[in-house]
């Protein structure tokens, strides 16, 4: 089986954003791939500088959802990032062979300053961002790297570095491949991008009674003002769930009725809903149950960091070998 | 006890430049502080990473030079950067807080790349030197750092970045102090600066006959072209030895007699040699016997980077518990 890393920020509670965007993906992969998904908190501190103190939470929070979600340790190594020090460490080693103009060509780097305007990132750590992501890869000597479209620059900038490794110190490590997981367009209650800034996001494991509310009060197609007018699916976020949740027949018959004003939106939420809930309510009871042992959670995310401890190390050894360091 | 971190990188045998600009105030210092002394190799790597091959032999050479000048492993902790890996790991995080203008603006920065303008320093890893060198020194909450003139510039740096640290996670680190030790002008065999890339040096361990050679050969005063020319000590690179190895009543003497052309360049450079064999010879002995056992002399080391690990592992327990990482 071919091996596989792919990381995520500790951003607490993740949305069907993520769960559709990327996570889902992640528990099929399982069964064609060796999987290292880490929790990298140390990417986190790339922006979260100043609100470090929020991290640790969110870690727990990520991990409860991955479980829920069906990440299994039994087949795959789930980890905290800042658990295995080798990461720290091939970041550093990587440090020296990248120039620093590949890292200023990244888009989402002027992008992201951009974004967070108010936040000083002019900081060393925020430039290097790619650095050590090329690390958290190449440690595992990942083949594939399951990513969205947005993070595709990364990875090839991740490709160019180790092939500068390869070039100077021998071939220790195989270059990433991208494997480009189709992300749906998930549009949050109010319309826009869902994203937990805005507020309005739907969790994965949202409270069920929370999940007909929020759905209910979901914005649709605005053009859809009386239950007369007749609406356009592709332009109502709650569509947007149908085509993730309803199945192509039953999902043809709401956007036909949508369409010719056959129902109201309320009709129309009903049947996303009760195809929602059977999803959501499993993950949510499996993620209550987890939460009430956060010591077991734990105890998985280190015995994960064991298992990614023992291949990190064998990287680290023939890395420091093939650069002439002397053994420790 | 104050503690103490300095650093040398791994640049193969020592010369009397070394030894009298940094290496002899180390071995003083023993005695007055509880010292750390690290062989940077990661540093090296920041220039040297395209001919990384020659940093162990080089790592060798620079401890038995130490330990010959008298650097003694059961006062002071003698190790190799690289063996503990915990200086990448605070690195990292320190990366994180240190804003990319503060690297920029440091004289060596643009110094360096100009002195070595065939090779390519625009490098992440180049850029990043100082915060490595700030890890270092904090790693070990070390409250003085002795360094020569030109690094007085990064420890200004290594305080502005625990400052920035400490406001941000609580205070963690003494903010280091310069501890300016006074570096003697020693020129080289040709009159140009000491330097091995000059192939002008005299090393610490000089074999006895080619420091006769070496010193019997040596550019004196340009103007002293005959006997009966006066000289002037002050021009004289044979002087500068004189200063650092010959006492002062003696060294006024040789002085008057080369103002007064009262003597020959080469009477003035046996006294020299009276004075430098029973310093030199002693230290070659020490460093030859070590050097038929490296094994011994990487015992050493091995056993410091144990003790380096123990305080560096205990700091970075702090560093993560401030930031709020979650326990490994």
């Amino acid at each position: 089986m071919k091996r596989i890393f792919s990381g995520m920020q500790p951003t607490g509670q993740l949305h069907l954003g993520n769960y559709f965007g990327a996570l889902k993906n992640w528990v099929q992969l399982q069964d064609s791939y060796e999987c290292f998904y880490g929790i990298v908190d140390l990417h986190a501190l790339t922006t979260a500088y100043d609100s470090s103190d929020t991290v640790a939470d969110a870690v727990i929070a990520v991990a409860a959802d991955w479980l829920s979600a069906g990440l299994d340790p039994e087949k795959s190594v789930l980890f905290i990032q800042s658990h295995v020090q080798e990461h720290a460490e091939l970041h550093l080693i990587l440090s020296m062979i990248t120039p620093i103009p590949w890292l200023e060509r990244v888009p989402t780097y002027k992008e992201k300053q951009q974004e967070l305007a108010g936040k000083d990132l002019s900081t060393y750590g925020f430039l290097g961002y790619p650095v050590l992501q090329t690390a958290d890869i190449i440690l595992y000597k990942a083949e594939v790297v399951p990513v969205g479209e947005d993070q595709v620059p990364h990875i090839e900038l991740a490709r160019e570095v180790t092939r500068r490794f390869n070039n100077y110190y021998g071939n220790i490590f195989p270059e990433p491949q991208t494997l480009l997981s189709s992300s749906p367009k998930l549009r949050g209650t109010d319309g826009r991008k869902m994203s937990k800034s805005y507020g309005n996001s739907i969790f994965m494991a949202e409270d069920p009674a929370e999940l007909d509310r929020k759905v209910r009060k979901m914005m649709t197609d605005p053009r859809r003002k009386r239950r007369s007018d007749p609406g356009g699916p592709e332009d109502c976020p709650v569509f947007d769930l149908h085509k993730v949740f309803t199945e192509p027949e039953k999902r043809e018959e709401v956007a036909h009725l949508c369409r010719t004003a056959g129902w109201g939106c309320l009709d129309c939420k009903q049947v996303l809903l009760d195809r929602m809930h059977p999803v959501m309510d499993p993950m949510k009871r499996r993620r209550d149950e987890l939460l009430m042992h956060p010591d077991r959670i734990l105890a998985v995310l280190h015995q994960g960091a064991d298992r990614a401890r023992r291949v990190a190390r064998q990287t680290m050894e023939q890395v420091r070998a093939a650069i002439g360091l002397l053994k420790a």
